[in-house]
């Protein structure tokens, strides 16, 4: 760790995180404790820590790695999970929210990481950092456990918009072709459309007509396209990027974490049967410790927004620590590989193709 | 057991379930063996058995329990799985599927069961059977495990229709809830509407009046509506009946089985990790078979058509001797319940309702 102090601009060679502070369920406590973890692993990062000012400034003092990593930008108001995305809008400019995404408006950070309310924050989000140029819908990626190399899975859209045209599909293929490139460091991903049937001939219209888009683009874009993938692929090793409506996205998402959640609380039971599963239990703890951690969802905690002049990261309201620091580590290797511009490019170039087939062809190999 | 012999009509005591022999991924053998195990356990179930007589002839004579309880009926033909639903419409009528749908057609059995090709035997059944006076949409219902007292949840559709409107919906929790009291025994069964959250304000405009008719219907048709639910519900305790679309229903019970089988697949892995977790899963063998016996997807083996004239039950394709019994007991329970009269009785009254607001009141406490 080198004596720096005060200043934790950019300039100082370090990836700057914009971070709020407030709105989570566990309260400041647990972010600035996740954060002080991100501290003290990555020497190359450095926080804007947006929130009442006193409470922040004692919490942070406690934490002997946040020494000289953080500014406190005051801000008193907090968004609560009740309040009503419009609502934010129109009185939320103190909060800690507004500030935060306020600091990846005017360049201050690539990237801001929020626990608080999801409506609110994706509408502060887009209404404050414009939707990229040609961009109709954002969307929300998410990871997801799966069978697949990395281990992880893209979906999106999880819920930003419960509605997607073939156009917004291709959009989001073209958004997550870049995230897995930039995020999980895959460099040709395989891009899947989630379907009821992996026949071409099958599903709505809309999907059928995404399927010839996202197929035309693909080799320009430099992803692999598999075409129509079903809900059984989400964890499957078929595709690294699963494309789909916010309605779906969200409905197989919950429905995901429900069923591993269930299986969960029926495997503690299961082990609790008997003096003699009891005993399994204990010496399976180790086994069962490392499944956790596989599919612990404090690891894969961080829904993305993609699509807006800069990057915003969601984590779990409940999250801890733990969450916290998987949700900054996620913001950290994006903004360090400058996926912000990258994306842009990519969909400005994408945003072409039509008028413009030719001169696409440049970008031909290029892992934006 | 008694002594009879050859006939296995209804008049003679017994329910009559009718049964494709063919078609499934195991052979007819696996379909001879679950019909046997199902024979032995009850004694009041006697079948009709479709596909080609030579073979199930000698397979039926192995099985001791089978003694005068099947009557097999000949058919060549076999729909396999890669067969196109309209093909087997125009050149299917050979097949062990098409006899056994007419079996219920001609009224010699309530209740059909296959393993043979969803998109066939739904065709099929829409087209021999006919939907019920006032359906529009047929849908399938599939058992999920749950946190409910019975274990287990319905859902539908799951993938008869991709698309479905507020009166499909409306049709589907009637159905469902009919279903509920049928094949679970739950007296008022809690309906709820899959949605992206719960608020009432969210969400696609089907969905907002399909809210509105489920709830004005839920007095008179006996359940009891829980509005909005999320995808984390369907394998939860707050609703019985899970009501959705078929391409929204289809990607969640896939993706619900794909992360179960792969949380499993994981588990497996996690024990075979170090010589104490292979010690460990020796220990938990039977707390494992316990967990795994509670969300076996033989156990809930059985998507049912709902809507038609007669009922038809969509065992799984790789169903073995289980998966099959599992299927031709949920058959026979609603076969005994009376359960195709009274949802045709109970579909009838709800379609009447709009009109005549009044007199549909009779039908408060009844139970179809």
């Amino acid at each position: 760790m080198t004596a720096q102090t005060e200043t934790v601009k950019s300039g100082a060679g370090r990836i700057v995180i914009s971070v709020d502070a407030m709105g989570g369920d566990r309260g400041p406590a647990a972010v600035v404790a996740g954060i002080s973890r991100s501290a003290k692993k990555n020497p190359d990062i450095a926080f804007l820590l947006h929130g009442p000012k006193d409470t922040l400034t004692k919490l942070v003092a406690k934490k002997k790695p946040l020494t000289g990593r953080v500014e406190i930008r005051d801000a008193e108001g907090v968004v609560t999970m009740e309040d009503k995305p419009s609502q934010v809008m129109r009185h939320g400019k103190s909060t800690s929210m507004w500030s935060a995404i306020e600091s990846v408006r005017n360049g201050e950070a690539d990237v801001c990481v929020s626990c608080g309310n999801t409506g609110a924050l994706m509408m502060l989000s887009v209404v404050r950092l414009r939707k990229l140029p040609g961009i109709n819908r954002p969307a929300i990626a998410v990871l997801w456990p799966s069978r697949s190399a990395s281990g992880f899975n893209i979906m999106l859209d999880v819920g930003a918009d419960i509605r997607a045209d073939e156009h917004d599909l291709l959009q989001y293929a073209l958004m997550g072709a870049s995230y897995a490139r930039n995020g999980m460091e895959l460099k040709r991903p395989r891009i899947g459309l989630l379907n009821v049937g992996t026949e071409e001939h099958k599903g709505r219209a809309e999907l059928k007509a995404a399927h010839d888009m996202i197929s035309e683009n693909a080799d320009t874009a430099n992803f692999e396209f598999v075409g129509f993938v079903e809900g059984g692929d989400i964890p499957g090793d078929v595709a690294d990027v699963i494309v789909t409506d916010g309605f779906t996205g969200n409905i197989a998402l919950k429905t995901g974490e429900g069923t591993a959640s269930l299986i969960g609380s029926l495997l503690r039971e299961a082990f609790k049967f008997s003096p003699l599963s009891r005993l399994a239990a204990l010496l399976a703890y180790t086994s069962l410790q490392r499944l956790n951690k596989r599919i612990d969802p404090r690891r894969v905690n961080g829904g993305v927004f993609l699509g807006l002049n800069g990057t915003v990261v969601k984590s779990h309201g409940s999250s801890d620590a733990t969450g916290v620091s998987a949700a900054v580590k996620l913001a950290f290797k994006l903004s360090q590989s400058g996926f912000s511009e990258k994306l842009a490019a990519r969909v400005a170039s994408a945003v072409s193709l039509p008028q413009d087939a030719a001169t696409s062809q440049d970008n031909n190999g290029t892992t934006s």
